[in-house]
């Protein structure tokens, strides 16, 4: 630290991204990116005239883009906030409507950095722990007088939230914003964004990187009443007007377009996970009923750290949370068909290996 | 504005980019974009396995873009920061540097993202204004207690402030930071880089939007101590930590390796911003001297704003800025001689037909 930087900054603690070793070429299953490629469309899209004109800005509106999403949606594009990845979107959602002093809720299992927006912030934060079956109880957030943030699916648990009990969220205080995350939806659950037309005081947040294979182009987008938008905006025309660069713009507009690939891959994936969760049962697994595009896993047989070493000294990477109520388990992203079948087998091996 | 909007915010007036109409094609002299299309090498580089492999993350260390950077400049990559565009660098820098209470001076013709900083962060602000022959008087920040921001070349004057000066100006008090923002440094400036090894109190910030055409990438870094960089980072990494894309990553690596397309770049532009300087003082304009790739002119036969109108009537944007000591001028973008031609050549009419 220098003896420059703020004193605000002393105790915050940065997000630490999954890891990216590049020591040898490793099946990566740490950080939940489809195992697929970017749609055809977006291939052909990002040619070389489009990557020649990178001399010129992008539309700071995101035109194209934010109308593509709202086509998607069925919303007005004044109802879209685009910008440079959720972690943006959210981080922007953060600083606008949770800083007014009544703090924000969230679980004590969800995405890791909901509490470093709030140091960075500094957001009170209330930590509301899951169930002991790691669900979520809305009841518990009822009384609470601040913002509100849950990932749906659950970020680590992959568990899904259903809409019923958003709306009971919502109504039980239409004063306060609710926030749901919902960068895994698209994989077994049902998104939120149509409640935005009945309630004003709800945020959808979703990202391209899962479901929509982009997370190298880094986009994200936000659903919301028009004034929430337009404050979102204020925000982000104050702090980087053209967030989004001219190739992800156009990569976000076919990706989102390009509806047969998108539900290929959504079905694919579940499909798998389905598979992948199966054959962990058999060896005597326990899985979160996860509706991601990832699994949360233990076994009495190994503890997660175990599993998550011997996994990556056989070149696979899963990522394990050295967090209470987490350390049992391994969170592991679904791969290809071919990468899960490595993994089961790497598994059996380990375990036997382990002489257990 | 929602009703959720936190009231911190009651006054925030967001930056306004350059207008982008999208009513017909223009001659783009608006925003300070570069003529010229990326380098070839971005173009090549940028191939269709790269936009494939989308779905997978940017390596968040930014490590072969930082390389890049520090071997062009013969620093650590210890000392170079990365991230989406010099605005995001700059608003880590304001937020890391000039939120203890002390405020920030600047300029009163300057990059005008400076006050929105100061807003979106609660920073006080000390404008110091320009001397009458628009240049910087860097004794008049001797005294000041906070940080100090100067763009240089400056914004819209292209005043360029000698090495030395900032040297004075680093000297005069160790224990505050000096943000030199050199967005439009190659164009005939010289880069404060190298002061960086012996002042620990300085920030040089760059960006890849002008000399190196890709202000559609978003790529902008800083280089300073070991010891800011890595708060910077801190301040990224709680923010956004994946805040460059692949697609910029690779585009920026290559764009700093082609020093010889840079090279070529900036000599046309310094050479075309001459020529153009030489016509308009023909037509007896006033032109501020320039070391950017952009001109800052005005004549007593038409208003800056009137300029502005009829040149966009005949399919030419400029920039003009309707506040004290700006208005009778227009700030031009240099772009290829052709168009400063037809630039030149609608000038003389509009000229003519106001019958002045």
């Amino acid at each position: 630290m220098s003896k420059f930087f703020s004193s605000r900054f002393d105790c915050l603690e940065a997000y630490t991204p999954g890891e990216q070793p590049q020591d040898k070429k490793y099946i990566k299953l740490n950080t939940n990116e489809s195992p697929y490629p970017a749609s055809k469309r977006v291939v052909e899209a990002i040619n070389a005239e489009q990557v020649a004109s990178l001399n010129l800005y992008p539309d700071p509106t995101a035109n194209n883009l934010t109308d593509a999403i709202a086509d998607f949606y069925g919303v007005d594009k004044d109802n879209v906030f685009v910008s440079n990845s959720s972690d943006d979107v959210l981080s922007f959602c953060f600083n606008a409507f949770a800083t007014n002093g009544k703090g924000i809720a969230f679980a004590d299992i969800t995405y890791p950095f909901y509490p470093v927006f709030c140091a960075y912030y500094a957001i009170d934060s209330k930590v509301i722990p899951l169930e002991t079956d790691y669900t979520i109880d809305v009841k518990k957030y009822f009384d609470f007088q601040g913002t509100v943030a849950i990932a749906n699916p659950n970020a680590n648990t992959g568990i899904f939230l259903p809409l019923c009990e958003i709306e009971n969220l919502l109504k039980s205080n239409l004063n306060r914003i609710v926030i749901i995350d919902e960068a895994y939806i698209d994989f077994g659950g049902e998104s939120a964004v149509q409640l935005t037309k009945k309630y004003d005081n709800l945020i959808v947040v979703q990202t391209f990187s899962k479901s929509r294979s982009l997370a190298g182009g880094r986009l994200g987008f936000a659903i919301a009443s028009k004034e929430i938008i337009a404050d979102l905006n204020t925000l982000k025309f104050s702090f980087n007007p053209y967030s989004i660069n001219r190739l992800t713009m156009v990569a976000g507009t076919e990706a989102i377009k390009d509806v047969e690939y998108f539900n290929e891959c959504r079905k694919k994936i579940a499909k798998t996970r389905e598979w992948t969760k199966d054959q962990l049962k058999k060896m005597g697994f326990f899985c979160l009923n996860s509706s991601a595009n990832f699994l949360f896993a233990k076994s009495d047989k190994i503890s997660g750290e175990m599993l998550y070493k011997k996994l990556k000294e056989r070149g696979i990477l899963v990522r394990f949370f050295k967090k209470p109520r987490m350390s049992d388990f391994c969170r592991i992203t679904v791969g290809t068909d071919e990468q899960m079948t490595v993994l089961i087998n790497t598994i059996k091996d380990v375990l036997q290996g382990e002489n257990l």
